[in-house]
C-alpha cells in the first residue's frame, strides 16, 4: 500500500499517555501513570436501573438519532447545575459533546487554521496538545507560578501577534495539581475581553475538592461571551460513557455544532440520557461526596508517603484536589530513562516530558493516586523512592 | 463578541437534511424527508436487558476508559460478522467508531489537505459532502447510471490530477437507492489497486435488501489494501448509540486512530458492549430480518402508489433495499420551491440539489420509507403527486 498523508499528521505519534497504558498489560506493575477514576466507584447499579427506566419510558427516542446540539433534557440538566460554577446561562450555550476532548476538538475545527498560534500553561494536559496539533497549531506557553497562570505574563504573551485562544485548567491542573487562585480569575476575565481573546476553560476536576474553598469559574466573570468552558462527566460518573458538554456563546456553539455534525452526528444518546437522569434524581451531588472521600485518603497517602520515601531534592506539589501530583527532580534528570528503571521495579508513572510543548520538564514526571488503592500507593511510592535515590 | 474563526467553516451552513428537521416539529406533517429507522424496530427490551448484563459482569471496565482502537469484544464480533461482505480480516484491521460519520470523518483527517480533490458518486449522501467540506476537501463528481458508478468514467477521472479517494456507496445507495454490480465492484476494485487510490466503501445499507441477491463488497475484491469499509449498526440496530466500524489496512487505521486519539479519545464503552453483546447473542441476523420484513412492505407501498398518483414525467429508482426511492423531475421543476409547497399540504421530502456537488440536481428529490407508516405513506404521495401535478 502507498498512500500519501495528509500534512496534519505530520510529525504526530500516538498521545503519550494512551502508548504507556499499552505497555502497562503486565497485572505486577503498580500504574501511576493514567488518570482514570477508580473503578470501584463507578455508579454500576444506577447505569442498570436507569436504562431499563429510559427503554421502557422512551426507548424510541433514546435509540433514535438525535439533535446535533445534544440530547435535550441533559442540556437542560447541565443549565441546572452549572450555577454551582458561577455560570448562570440557558441551553442555547450549551452543547453536548463525546468527551470534553471532543470540545476541544470542536474548537479548534471552528478557529484555528494550520500556523494559528495558541496560548498554553507549560506543562499542560498532553491530550490537549495532540488534540490541538492535530490542527497544526503552534503553542505559545505562558508563564505560571504555584498560583497558576500569571496575567501579567499572559498579557505579554499576547503583545506578539494574536493567538486564536488561551487554553487553561485553572483547577487541580493536569499534570501539575494547581489551581488558579480567584484575583487572577478575574484578571484573566478582564484581559479576555479586552483583548476580544477566547479563553478555552477545561475544568474536568473542580468538583474534586479534598480540601479549601470551592472557587468559581473563569467563565462566572465573563460578561462578554469570550470563555468557553468545557465541563466533564468523565471524572465525575464515568469516562466509558464519554459525555462532556461545551458552554459559551451561542454563535461560537453554532460554529462547533456545525463541526460536530460532520464528525459524529451526535454523542451516543444512551449515555446523555443516563447522565440526565443521574442529574436530575439528585445522585450527582452525593456521589462526588463519595468520590472526594474516597480520593481524599489516596492523597494523603500518596503526600505522606512521598515525603518518607522521597529525597529531597525532588520538589512535588501539594494540591487541594484532582487527580494528580507533580514531581520536579535536579535538571540533570531525564525522567524518561527513569520511568524505564521504574517499570523495571513493576512502577510506572508518566514522564513530564509530553506534557510541555517547548522541549522543556525532561526532569518532571506526573502521578496519580486515583486508581491505585492506598496500599498500593504506599508499595510504590517506597520503590519510586528508591529508584530515584539510585539515580541522583 | 468578535473572534475570527477558521477558514474551514467559510461557506459552511448546517447539513440541509438536518435543518429541514428543525422545520418538521409540527406533528401533521408527514415527513418521507428523513433517513430514520422506524422506532418501533428498536430493541429496547434487549438494550435494557444487555446493559444490567454488561454491568453485573463487567461494569468497571464497561464505565472506564477504553482503548481508543475500540472495545475488544467489538472488534472480535466485527471480525465474526464481516465474512458475510466477503472480507476475511483480524482486529488489526478494525477502527470502531462514533457512528459510520466519524469513519469518514477520520480518513479525511488522515488523507486530505485542503484543496485536495476526492472522487463522488454524483449524487451522492449529503452529510458525507458536509464532511469532506470540513477538510476544504475538492469534490470532481464520476459518472454514474443505473447500475452505479461507471468504471470507465472512474479511469478517467483519474486523468485529470490524483485524487486522495473515491468515496461511494455502493448498495442502495443513498440518495439514489442504486446498486452497484458485481463487475463494477471487482472492476473498482481492480482500478483502485492499478491506480494506488484508496477508495472509501461506505456500506450502511447492505443488509436491508428486500429482493434480488446479496452482493459481496468492493472490499472482497481489494487484494492490496487499497478499500476502507465503513461499516455501521445505526440502520440495523440503532442509530442513537453510534456504533460504526472502518475497516482497513493496519497502516491506515493506526492514522486514523491517532487521529480519534484527538477527536474523542474512544466510543462510548457502552454502546460498543451492547452492540457487541447483541451480535455475540446471536440477534442481529433475527433483527435483520424483521427489519426487512416491515420496509419491504413500506417501499413496496410506497412504489405503488407513485405509480399510482405521480404524473409519468416523474421518474423514480426502484431500489432493491436500503431506505430510499430517488425521483427526478422535469429540469424545469425546482424541488426546493416544490418542498415549499408541499409542506403546505403537511408532507415533506428533501430536494436533491444538496446532494450534487456541482450545483445540478434541483430538479431531483429524495424519499423515505422506512420512518412513516404505511397509511402515512400512501397518504403523503397521493397529496405530492397533487402537488407535483399542479406544478407541472
Amino acid at each position: 500500500m502507498n498512500l500519501k498523508y495528509a500534512d496534519r499528521l505530520q510529525n504526530l505519534s500516538g498521545n503519550a499517555i494512551r502508548e504507556i497504558f499499552k505497555l502497562l498489560a503486565s497485572p505486577e506493575i503498580i500504574s501511576l501513570a493514567g488518570g482514570n477514576p477508580a473503578p470501584e466507584t463507578f455508579p454500576c447499579a444506577e447505569v442498570a436501573r436507569i436504562t431499563t427506566k429510559l427503554m421502557e419510558e422512551q426507548g424510541s427516542s433514546v435509540l433514535q438519532y438525535g439533535a446535533t446540539e445534544g440530547w435535550m433534557p441533559l442540556r437542560q440538566e447541565i443549565v441546572r447545575w452549572l450555577p454551582g460554577v458561577g455560570i448562570h446561562t440557558d441551553v442555547d450555550h450549551v452543547l453536548t459533546t463525546t468527551g470534553s476532548q471532543q470540545g476541544l476538538d470542536l474548537v479548534c475545527k471552528a478557529m484555528v487554521n494550520p500556523g494559528d498560534i495558541v496560548l498554553v500553561e507549560n506543562p499542560t494536559f498532553l491530550g490537549a496538545l495532540h488534540t490541538m496539533k492535530t490542527y497544526q497549531a503552534q503553542f505559545r506557553p505562558v508563564e505560571t507560578d504555584e498560583d497558576g497562570l500569571i496575567p501579567q505574563a499572559l498579557e505579554q504573551a499576547l503583545k506578539d501577534g494574536k493567538p486564536k485562544f488561551l487554553y487553561i485548567i485553572p483547577t487541580f491542573q493536569n499534570p501539575s495539581g494547581r489551581t488558579l487562585t480567584l484575583e487572577r480569575r478575574k484578571a484573566i476575565a478582564r484581559i479576555a475581553a479586552e483583548h476580544e481573546l477566547l479563553v478555552v476553560e477545561d475544568d474536568p476536576y473542580r468538583d474534586l475538592r479534598y480540601a479549601g474553598e470551592a472557587l468559581p469559574s473563569i467563565a462566572s466573570f465573563d460578561e462578554a461571551g469570550y470563555v468557553l468552558y468545557l465541563a466533564s462527566f468523565s471524572k465525575l460518573i464515568s469516562p466509558g460513557l464519554r459525555v462532556g458538554a461545551a458552554i459559551g456563546a451561542p454563535e461560537l456553539m453554532q460554529k462547533m455544532t456545525i463541526g460536530k455534525q460532520g464528525a459524529d452526528v451526535h454523542t451516543s444518546n444512551l449515555s446523555q440520557a443516563i447522565v440526565a437522569e443521574f442529574l436530575k434524581e439528585g445522585l450527582l451531588v452525593p456521589h462526588i461526596a463519595e468520590l472526594c472521600n474516597d480520593y481524599r485518603v489516596k492523597m494523603e497517602a500518596m503526600l505522606s508517603a512521598i515525603s518518607e520515601n522521597f529525597p529531597a531534592q525532588v520538589k512535588v506539589t501539594h494540591p487541594e484536589g484532582g487527580l494528580f501530583v507533580w514531581a520536579t527532580l535536579p535538571p540533570y534528570i531525564d525522567t524518561t530513562a527513569l520511568l524505564k528503571k521504574a517499570t523495571e521495579h513493576n512502577v510506572a508513572f508518566v514522564p513530564g516530558a509530553g506534557f510541555h510543548c517547548d522541549g522543556t520538564g525532561t526532569n518532571t514526571f506526573r502521578l496519580n493516586f486515583s486508581m491505585p488503592s492506598v496500599a498500593n500507593i504506599k508499595k510504590a511510592i517506597a520503590i519510586l523512592g528508591e529508584v530515584i535515590s539510585d539515580v541522583l
